[in-house]
């Protein structure tokens, strides 16, 4: 029978690393390929990607990978994936420059096979017949995709939202989502980020009058923190500089990355003469200096995270400047941002930042939008994607308010397939998906063990007691010793120190003689886990180290 | 000549464990004795207490402890400094009992001296004359202090907001406030917790509203998680089960104990037949059920972490509960919290929560509020306290925009002291002030160094390397053994494991039998950590262990 398999592959009950698979008879359609950057229990982790197992089964069937745009949640985990196998690549200018940086980087072209696609333009991709419209996002060249299968129309909002007055001019393709609605539309997978906030998100313009009051206030250098993918919001700090009369300097190197592919690609524009090298910049007048710096995290290794603490060559901060964060926190970082924001109030700046102060405004669609696009599109079925579980649960919710039933919407995580049929949709197959960590060079050999492992660790510490034995007196050959990181603190601990080579002692001396080593060790250990706990309420890992002399 | 020292111990730059000293003469005033919850650098750690050195080495100088409210930052450290020295204490009615409830457990009643203090009634404890005026703050009987001295009136808000429409009828005393600003205020203390939030914080009883829909939309059960101390809000609920029909069980052992000793001061009632047992409510139809839980933190051991897990005995999730997070995310728990929706949105409740959905309000004072106090006292100077550094900057800058000038605010660290003399106020000296971490059962001991220990091993774990070597030949005696945990998932590592014992050899080989154990110790250190950096881009701890065979 005719059968049309969603396969999600990420961001389906997460942030991050969205890969979504489409598969009608034997072809495959993948939508981005994103990375997920790690949470506060994925200790030494540098970055999650999608499991690729299922992709790389079936490589010969994936007819190409289609990108929504340039974010690392969407493009990030690319290089992972055509380091096993290579695949034909679509995506619009700016989504394709930012590709291109990231593979040359990895030596990894001639593993791709690029094609740029514009909205409007239809490519055949096996079964699959794909259309991009324009989407407004936080960084331009956004699209949605219009999916024309032989059982209907699939439409991926990617990530989006609807601003009447964006920084470049290009709304959202309302026109050619209404042409779709005519057509009849199957299944709607859309952008669930925002799905918690009430109301509209704010335009992109709204920033303008937040950022013209900054700069007309502020008395001295001005330094605007924000994430380096947003080009549209970079633009926009570039052209009220020019309004007052400030130079703009870039610090940070993923930003002077950024905004070097976007120039060439035309989507960021310096008026003559207004952009500085950062090493020029203090021969300026402070009040004619605006500076874009990364570090809106609280990256402590970052351009703003070393002007904070005073380890930034260039810029050193000064009573009088004024430091913006013109970005949101993303969960998880709300410690380190505060860190960073304390350090540059310590050094007399005047630090802009939190919703309240109108210095930025999301690129994903709130709920008013969200009922828009799916009353627009009417689609029979629905699915939530891009978000947390509970993201998904309240974009669904969001369905229900405006009369989809139950049935009607299905709430997916990673793994659990979704399949349409002339019958209709039901829950298919559900496939192993993993959570693969890279950490260091290495991909996916850390598992949820070793985090446990890392995480015991840093609870308590551990503690190594070498015990060496006369192997043939079967007694204490040496006093035992005790070495400990991360348990106590040495000096305070002599006393509790000395209580464990006596517990080793009396160990040792009741076996008579007769004892093998294993059986010794977890006596050893069994005991001063017992002591440890018992003195102080604390676990730390006890590793026995029993040498026979 | 006349002075008057203001000495912060803690809650100044930080969130918690606020204690104030106030020194005239020789003696002294305490103001709170707080403990703060660990941030998620301080890995391992239960708790952080103020450092009462000071307090320890000026103990017989020491006239009384006053408490502003029964808030663990405010109440929670006082064992730990009971433990150390005797002292008198003064509360009112609320915080006395829940501070004699934390003393019994602690047998530490034989260490304190209380006594009952009300808003109006003037106490002298030495050079200082302290009259409590009532405040409306997320617990009854809350208390800000005006604190009578030779050289003038200083004025500590204690945490505060303006409610017109407290839940129990008892508004801020603005009359006694302004009573204090017609005699003239030297200086004021004023919280800052709110201080980034423009507007006026919303009444309790803006609470009655949501919860009112909440409850009459509910089908199924509803669970109201919140703080245990939240006393005013636990009564709100009480009341509106009640209009709605629904028993009330509490779940929950830390919000058992503080209803208890509110029940039994008359700062909550039970209308007669609504409290039922835990035990007993499954008896009941959903749509008759009310439960106050613990756990609105994430916490995975408290009664909601439970429930979410399948884990709490007497109450299982369904589908058609409802979830209430009558609460706000303490920053640092919003990973835990959102673990906490997702698990319960999968069992099919409905979670209610954030800011949107109007259930929670704030119980410090919002910017307005603040200018409004500010302005109602006009003190000569002025001290923001309680709040992280970037609050009390915010706080500080109110100041100025209502026409403060720098001079006469300032901005303090603990251990910052501020001098008052008939000349005026000025920095005075700095005394040592620690952060004291209570890990277990033991104060203090833990400090940077195990924190940092704690954190390197939770990125890459450890590696122990046991080199048994032949002491006469000089060679090595037996294989190198290599013991790892949170480095790398072994049966993947077998590779580089190998390569490891191989570069031990090499570097026994080349001492030519001539060696010291602690050199080659740090030889294998080194070469370790290299090839492990190289062929994984981890740093795990290494630790040599040499054995002499």
């Amino acid at each position: 029978m005719d059968k049309l398999t969603l396969i999600p592959l990420g961001g389906f009950g997460e942030f991050g690393k969205n890969c979504t698979v489409l598969k009608y008879g034997d072809d495959l359609l993948v939508i981005d390929v994103g990375l997920q950057f790690p949470d506060d229990d994925m200790p030494g982790v540098d970055l999650v990607i999608p499991d690729f197992t299922y992709l790389v089964q079936h490589r010969a069937q994936i007819q190409g990978i289609v990108f929504t745009h340039g974010h690392e949640d969407h493009i990030g985990a690319l290089p992972y994936l055509l380091a096993q196998i290579p695949a034909k690549l679509y995506a619009t200018p700016l989504t394709r420059g930012l590709i291109e940086g990231k593979l040359r980087e990895d030596r990894l072209m001639s593993s791709a096979e690029l094609h740029t696609i514009l909205p409007g333009q239809e490519i055949t991709l096996g079964a699959f017949k794909v259309t991009a419209y324009h989407v407004n996002h936080s960084i331009p060249d956004s699209i949605g995709l219009a999916i024309r299968t032989p059982l209907g129309l699939v439409v991926h909002t990617g990530d989006f939202k609807i601003d009447h007055t964006p920084i470049d001019g290009k709304t959202i393709d309302l026109g050619a989502l209404a042409k779709l609605s005519m057509e009849g539309v199957l299944l709607l997978l859309s952008d669930s980020t925002n799905a918690e906030s009430i109301g509209y998100t704010m335009s992109e313009s709204r920033i303008i009058d937040s950022l013209q009051q900054v700069f007309s206030h502020a008395q001295g250098r001005i330094i605007i923190a924000t994430f380096a993918s947003l080009i549209s919001r970079i633009q926009l700090v570039i052209q009220i500089a020019a309004q007052f009369g400030r130079k703009v300097a870039i610090a940070g190197r993923s930003m002077e990355e950024s905004i070097s592919i976007a120039e060439k690609l035309g989507y960021i524009s310096f008026p003559a003469g207004l952009r500085m090298p950062i090493t020029a910049i203090n021969a300026l007048p402070p009040n004619e200096v605006c500076i874009l710096a990364t570090g809106s995290q609280g990256e402590p290794t970052a351009a703003l995270g070393r002007m904070a603490k005073g380890h930034f060559r260039n810029v050193t901060i000064n009573e009088g400047d004024t430091v913006v964060y013109s970005s949101k926190a993303i969960p998880g970082n709300e410690t380190a941002i505060y860190r960073t924001i304390d350090e540059l109030f310590r050094l007399g700046a005047d630090v802009i930042y939190g919703e309240q102060a109108g210095v930025h405004v999301s690129g994903h669609a709130a709920q008013e939008e969200l009922k828009l696009l799916l009353n627009l599109l009417r689609p029979l079925y629905f699915v939530p994607m891009h978000g947390a579980h509970r993201m998904l649960y309240r974009h669904a919710q969001l369905a229900y308010s405006i009369g989809y039933s139950r049935e009607d919407v299905f709430v997916l995580e990673n793994g659990h397939t979704l399949e349409c049929t002339a019958a209709g949709a039901r829950l298919g197959e559900v496939i192993a998906v993993n959570t693969v960590y890279v950490d260091g060079s290495l991909v996916g050999d850390v598992g949820n063990t070793v985090l446990r492992d890392r995480m015991t660790l840093s609870q308590d510490g551990f503690v190594i007691a070498k015990v060496t034995v006369d192997g043939v007196l079967g007694r204490i050959a040496q006093v035992p010793e005790l070495i400990s990181q991360g348990f106590i603190w040495e000096p305070t601990s002599a006393e509790l120190l000395h209580q464990a080579q006596e517990a080793i002692a009396g160990i040792v001396s009741s076996c008579n003689g007769e004892f093998d080593a294993d059986t010794l060790a977890q006596r050893v250990k069994g005991s001063l886990e017992r002591l440890f706990y018992n003195e102080t309420k604390r676990r730390p890992v006890v590793i026995p180290m029993i040498i026979q002399s």
